[in-house]
């Protein structure tokens, strides 16, 4: 499917007229749980997973059948400052490695039925250093954008994104610290294992980016296109497209907070159709989650990004929407009430 | 299988030289983690999960096929005293509904990939109230060890133990507080919903039973069968035949770890081979917990019981195996280490 808009204003035009969930199918959902054989509430938050969920399938019974998971890579000029523990040739390395089936999400997709696509965003040409300039161009944040918004089949049910590209801790802390205030060493983290060295320089980093392009601040899609990259710009972009077609979304760590954040600063009901599938060893992120006011079902101390951590929070949608659809009520298995 | 022991003694006897897990596929396991895509640590629990795992299966990168959910049912002599928010014929109704396959369980071993079977064990006849008498007589006693270490698959690669039992909280409660300590009130929850008049009383019913059982306190398999009920038995029946036979246990909740938890009070390696699945909703399990030493998987707010919690947990430790057995490793994906 190809993107609706050519323009960073067009895509911000589209965020004012998006779907709602049915209000219908969410009630007639929550109806039917309190009649399942089980103590109401005793479910926890499988039962409000469920329910959300048929809001947004508009289906008081729904089904999760065709789950879809889009891994976005991009280089960033920022690692040439060292940010990362990981030297930038891993990106387009990891690429090859998701397309042959060896890295951690493949094995996730295949656990949990989901199909898997990768989408490599100009590999050989990284964004510009944001530390000098913005990191993209007007033209290269639409392209981004339009390149997660494609991505997205809009026959999915569920949709996830993942990433890869090294340096993008710093570019997502970089956003945060842009959009909400606070100093950069309050939104940095470890990444893929800086040392106390490697911290402190990734908040320097960020304190000058900060510092060059602090007219972006209260323009959030310009905060992006300024120290973002192209598969932080890809998954707002996807995350967009999902709500236009009602397909709900599992968000991953910290990189895809930072994405999703974008749209949280433009209007926080963009964000209605995602839950937060976990919450990340990236030291930051319960703090991003916070802020874009969700609340993580997994705490395992993933950091890997890829999409990984969504990926698993599926089987907990998955056991949701199982136990919603295909349980007895006390009526149809003659089961005492209290 | 057949229960190998006759008498209480012999079942303790049998704890004394049960098998532990392999050093030398755990070893191997941790190395082959170190190697594999990803940077070190950042599939977090994931990876602690899968080690353990292939140390209890003695293979460093092991599957996981066979996975057996059994769902224990037992009726409870105090439920008379109105300690449950729903009726006692709630246990055998739903035991129906568990065969029928319309309870939370059928729908999450379905999803799960799980084979699932229900021991009601003498539904017909309750527990004594425990506040005239011990619960269970000590053949009684044995009759549940021995239901529950029967019904374990030897053949299984993972065994998750659930249970059913109108009032099984109050039960719960009691050996919690015999075992470990504390006031009643510390140890009672809501169950499967009772008010705060209901808390009251089961605080006050297990105060009772405290007083007239404190001889049994000290000698585990004694609280068992003083306040316990014949599900929780076989709970702690089937987790000893589990190690026995080497097969990893997914724990779950408050009653279950009731019934872990006379395991641990005899000694605590006797639970090496058991992960907490899940921390429950029911307000003293976290406390439980602590007091046998195990952090859960989930925080997800259940508190259903009948293995449902262990359940939505299996799908977690799938994708520890199939990111631990199926990735590849830096020198076979050609990516660059750090």
């Amino acid at each position: 499917m190809s993107s609706p808009f050519t323009t960073i204003k067009a895509f911000a035009d589209r965020l004012e007229s998006q779907p709602v969930d049915s209000a219908e199918a969410r009630m007639a959902a929550a109806e039917r749980n309190g009649l399942l054989t089980k103590p109401p509430g005793s479910l926890g938050r499988l039962e409000d997973l469920a329910i959300w969920y048929a809001g947004w399938r508009d289906d008081p019974r729904p089904s999760l059948e065709r789950i879809q998971i889009c891994v976005f890579a991009g280089n960033h000029g920022i690692a040439a400052r060292g940010v990362s523990a990981f030297p930038p040739e891993v990106t387009v390395q990891m690429v090859a490695n998701f397309e042959a089936g060896g890295a951690a999400i493949n094995q996730l997709a295949r656990t949990f039925g989901a199909e898997m696509s990768v989408v490599p965003l100009s590999l050989d040409t990284p964004t510009r250093d944001f530390t000098q300039d913005a990191a993209m161009t007007e033209e290269e944040l639409v392209e981004a954008l339009s390149a997660g918004w494609s991505a997205v089949d809009p026959e999915a049910d569920l949709f996830v994104a993942g990433e890869m590209g090294i340096a993008n801790t710093t570019a997502a802390a970089a956003i945060a610290a842009a959009l909400f205030g606070g100093a950069a060493r309050e939104w940095v983290g470890r990444g893929t294992g800086v040392d106390e060295t490697g911290l402190a320089l990734k908040a320097a980093v960020i304190e000058e980016a900060l510092a060059l392009h602090n007219a972006a601040r209260g323009n959030p899609l310009e905060v992006l296109r300024c120290v973002g990259g192209r598969e932080i710009a890809a998954m707002t972009g996807a995350m967009a497209a999902a709500r236009e077609h009602r397909v709900p979304v599992i968000l991953d760590g910290f990189i895809a907070s930072s994405a999703a954040a974008v749209l949280h600063c433009i209007r926080p009901t963009t964000l209605d159709h995602v839950v937060a599938g976990h919450q990340s060893g990236e030291a930051a992120h319960g703090k991003l989650l916070g802020m874009i006011e969700k609340s993580a079902l997994l705490h395992l101390g993933l950091r890997l990004g890829e999409g990984s951590g969504a990926a698993v929070a599926i089987g907990v949608l998955k056991a949701a929407i199982a136990c919603h659809s295909g349980m007895a009520t006390f009526a149809e298995a003659g089961v005492s009430d209290a």
